[in-house]
C-alpha cells in the first residue's frame, strides 16, 4: 500500500529540521528553474461559486531526476465559518521512471505556506541591504508570521513594524508566541512602516497598491508575495520603475498575474529588465552593489518549490 | 486520516456490482456533459523521454454537485520489462464545498480502463444496428477484452472476430477465460472481419488507418477508441465521410486529437456534423433510423467518466 504522510508527521519533520536546510533546497530549486532544467506546465485551475473556492494544480519535475510532483491546493473562503481552514490540499510524489506513486503528503496546504515563507527568506538573503534597520511586515495573517520566522535565519535584525487594517489582529500578532524573539511594533499607518524599515515583506490579498513610491527609504528591499492571482496588487507600479533591481520567482507568471504585470501593462518597464530569482542566487553580479539601491522581488509561487519541499519531506520521512 | 481505497478493493466493488449500473452512471455523465453542466478544464500533461512515459491529469466537476475529481493517469512504456504494468495512477475525490479530500482511489489505471470499456458499451447500446451479426474487435490488448466484457450487457450477439498483427496474441485472446461466453474467431486479415461484423470496436494505438472505406458492410457501427492522442488514427478519413452519423464523446477533443480530427483537417466533414454522445443518449431522434446506416463514434476519454466512476466506487465503498 502507498504511504500517506499525515499533516502531523509533516509538521514534525519541518519543525525538527533546520530552516537553513529548507532555504538550501528551495534555493537550489530556483537555480534549476532559472537554468531551464525544470519542466513546469501551465497551472491547472478550478473555480467554484457557491460557496466560493478555487483549486490550483501545480505540477512538474526536474529533468533527469527520480520524481515528479503534483500539488493540489485549494482555498474555500467560507470554511472558517464551519471551523475549517480555508486552505487544503496535498502533494503527490511519483516515480519519473515508472509512474508509481511513492508518497502522498496530506499537508492540507501547510507545505505551500512553508515553501512560500522560505522563498521570502531566500529573497532577503540575496537582496536585503547589508544592514537591516527594521523589518516591515505588511499584513497580519499566517503568512506574515511565517515570513518573520524564516527571516530569522537570514538577518540578525529583530526589530519589526507590522502594518494592518485591524487593530485587533495587530494586537494578536504582537502577542504571538511563535514571534517572541522579535521586538514588534504595530501600526495602521503605512508611512510609520516605510519611514523606518528597509526590508519590507507584503503578504496581503490587496487589489490596490499599499505602498507609495515616495515613502520608502533608500536601500530598501521589498518582497511582494500577496499578488498571486490576476487583479491582485500590493506595490505601486511607479515603485517598480524606481527600483534598481526587479526580480521575479517566475518571470512568466509575474508578468501574467504578479505586481510586475501592472508595470509591464502600463509600459513602465520592459520584460527584459526583470531578473529571475534563480539567476540572482547563482550570480552575485546580479545582486545589489551598495546599500542605496532599491530592490523589489515579486513572488507568485512556482511548482519547483513544491517539488523540492515534497522531495525533502519524503526523504526525511524515510530516515 | 483520509481513506485510501486499494486496487484490490476497487476491483471487488467493480466485479461485485452489475455492468448495468456502471453503464447507467456513465450515460448520465455524458448527458450532463453534453448539456454543459460539467466543468472540464484542459487536460494537464507531462512527458518523459528516458524511459518513455507520459502523465495525463484530467479533472473537473458537475455543477452544483458535492464533489470534484482529479485523475492522474500515467503510461510508462518500458514498465513491462521491469515486470510492471505500463499504466498507473489514481483518482482523487474532493468536496466541492470545502476542498477537503474525501477519498483517494489507488486504482493504478484500472478505473480508466473500466470507464473506457463502459463508454464502448454505452455507444453500442444507442448506435449498434438492431441485429448484430458478429462483433469485430480490432486489437488484442486488455482494452479489447474489456470491451467485449461490457458489450455483453448491451447486445445478445456472442459471435466475435478478432483482428491482430500477432498470431501469438490472437491465440492468447481466444483462450482468455474472461471471454468464455463468446465464440471467438481470430484473423490477421482485416477484410475477414469487415466482411462479417456489423459492430466493430477498434482499440489499437495505430498511427495509420486500419479499416478501409470500401470494405465495411451496410448498417455497420464502428467505435474508435484507440486514437486518444495527437497523431493516432484507426479509421480512414473517407470512412468518416461515408458515415450517416458521426458521434464524439467530446467534440472538442475529437477534433483536436481523435480520428475525426483527420477528416476535419482534410475538410472532408464540417465540425457542425458531429453529434455529442450525450445528445445521442438523451434524444432518440439523433440515433440511426434503419439498419442500413453507417455510424461511427470516436472516443477520446472525458473527465466526466472519471468523475462518475470515482463517485460510484466511493459510494459503494461506504456501504
Amino acid at each position: 500500500m502507498v504511504e500517506t504522510i499525515s499533516l502531523q508527521k509533516i509538521k514534525e519533520i519541518i519543525q525538527k529540521n533546520s530552516a537553513e536546510q529548507l532555504i538550501k533546497i528551495i534555493e537550489e530549486g530556483f537555480v534549476l528553474y532559472a537554468q531551464k532544467k525544470v519542466v513546469v506546465p501551465p497551472v491547472g485551475y478550478l473555480a467554484f461559486e457557491k460557496p466560493p473556492g478555487d483549486v490550483h494544480i501545480k505540477y512538474g519535475y526536474i529533468k533527469d531526476d527520480d520524481y515528479y510532483v503534483i500539488k493540489i491546493a485549494s482555498g474555500f473562503y467560507d470554511n472558517p465559518s464551519l471551523g475549517l481552514n480555508s486552505s487544503n490540499g496535498m502533494m503527490l510524489l511519483f516515480s519519473q521512471k515508472t509512474g508509481e506513486v511513492k508518497s502522498i503528503l496530506l499537508d492540507e496546504g501547510y507545505l505551500t505556506d512553508i515553501r512560500t515563507a522560505v522563498a521570502g527568506a531566500v529573497v532577503a538573503k540575496y537582496l536585503a541591504p547589508s544592514n537591516v534597520s527594521c523589518i516591515g511586515i505588511v499584513g497580519t495573517g499566517m503568512q506574515a508570521k511565517l515570513q518573520l520566522q524564516y527571516l530569522k535565519s537570514v538577518t540578525k535584525c529583530r526589530e519589526v513594524i507590522v502594518w494592518g487594517r485591524s487593530k485587533e489582529k495587530l494586537e494578536l500578532f504582537k502577542k504571538d508566541i511563535s514571534l517572541k524573539d522579535f521586538v514588534i511594533r504595530i501600526t495602521t499607518d503605512m508611512t510609520q512602516l516605510t519611514s523606518r524599515c528597509n526590508l519590507i515583506v507584503t503578504t496581503t490579498p490587496s487589489k490596490k497598491a499599499l505602498i507609495n513610491v515616495d515613502d520608502i527609504l533608500p536601500g530598501t528591499h521589498i518582497t511582494a508575495m500577496g499578488a498571486d492571482a490576476d487583479g491582485k496588487q500590493e506595490i505601486d507600479s511607479q515603485l517598480i520603475t524606481k527600483a534598481d533591481i526587479v526580480v521575479a520567482d517566475s518571470i512568466d507568471q509575474c508578468i501574467d498575474h504578479g505586481d510586475i504585470g501592472f508595470a509591464i501593462r502600463e509600459k513602465l518597464i520592459d520584460p527584459s529588465q526583470i531578473i529571475s530569482l534563480g539567476d540572482v542566487i547563482a550570480n552575485k553580479n546580479l545582486r545589489r552593489n551598495n546599500d542605496e539601491q532599491i530592490t523589489i522581488a515579486d513572488l507568485t509561487g512556482v511548482a519547483i518549490q513544491d517539488i523540492q519541499i515534497t522531495k525533502y519531506v519524503y526523504s526525511k520521512a524515510q530516515e
